[in-house]
């Protein structure tokens, strides 16, 4: 059982790899800005791409893919954003990879900005490859102060990690400065955002972070 | 491609279906009550296990195999609790399998009621027989209102469904009434419960149906 686990498991991933290359040839040949954003169900990934469709959509033409596996609420509220979004569901697929990416990405030629969406959790994304320029890690207090440590690959190889929902830590008596520091140690160099986006606490951080992201990629 | 994951995936599910038969065999034989308990991170299942074990530890002999990618913080917390614990790591995977089970099950042929707690999300465990005799799947309503509708398959084999922290329902704009709507819609049998265990919310109707499947498995 193991071994046929491993060898599928190898296949895949250098097939990942190859497709993610072509995928991230033809963003670089389009001047497009990609981010795969992974994070927990109820995090605030759909959220934050809707706050930032609603500042930067008459400047920024942005687009996204939205990982899921049943349904297409989250593409109906992006949509209403002004995105240009298409959704892949995964069915029993716990994450996105570069082969879902490349059959969806040639309708997107024309955007400035293009999210993937990953699906929500923060184990099976990890290895998955999807030719994006930046990896945003979105938790939320509320899964609890120790969520950090619980995952590590995820945050030792994000460009930004956010911390979101920080209003609600004392509700939950969540540590804050915990999770700051558990991301700090797990990674140096990325972006550590404290955010509640329904409080508007950290999205202009976000958004100077992603100017320059934008600025960088022109 | 696809062709290698779907063949990989049919030898691993007969392996766990034997696997979790044998399993289902040794708890039977020993009067043991194994609940499988299913959940994001943060919903709330370590918590469950411990206020579980204050109220009952004196009368029922108690153990938790306690599955996570890394780390042993929850063994830690529920030892402290004198629960018989065992920690599974499970490093890239993201469930428990009948084949971990199955390594770890002997220790526990003493106890009267274990819990598997499994690997923090909503996705891969669905497929996975562990031999238990009921599925618990918790949630939080910090996880918003559409994560039940967003994860049909885990709900519909659940035996029980606990909608946890609803007192912050407000704070965080969750309608809970629509989530348990989805729930019955999805599974017209489960156990649906309103919880939130740092308010003893719905604890005592957890416990009622506890102690109902203990004196079943008598």
């Amino acid at each position: 059982m193991h071994r046929i686990e491993v060898d599928a498991e190898i296949d895949i991933l250098d097939i990942d790899k190859r497709l993610a290359a072509e995928n991230r040839d033809f963003l670089k040949k389009h001047g497009i800005t990609a981010i795969n954003i992974m994070g927990a169900t109820g995090s605030g990934k759909t959220l934050l791409i809707e706050k930032t469709a609603d500042t930067l959509i008459d400047k920024v033409k942005i687009g996204a893919i939205l990982g899921d596996v049943i349904g297409k609420a989250d593409y109906e509220r992006v949509v209403r954003r002004r995105v240009k979004a298409e959704i892949i569901n995964t069915g029993k697929e716990c994450h996105l990879d570069a082969h879902m990416i490349h059959h969806a990405i040639e309708k997107f030629d024309d955007v400035d900005l293009l999210f993937m969406e990953n699906v929500g959790n923060l184990i099976c994304p990890v290895d998955f490859d999807l030719g994006e320029d930046y990896r945003v890690v979105m938790v939320s207090v509320t899964e609890g102060d120790d969520v950090i440590e619980k995952h590590p690959e995820i945050f030792r190889l994000a460009d930004v990690i956010i911390i979101n929902k920080v209003a609600l830590a004392h509700a939950v008596e969540a540590n804050v400065n915990k999770m700051i520091e558990d991301a700090r140690n797990l990674n140096a160099i990325a972006k550590i955002i404290r955010m509640d986006l329904k409080k508007n606490i950290g999205f202009n951080e976000w958004l100077e972070w992603l100017e320059e992201a934008l600025s960088r990629s022109k």
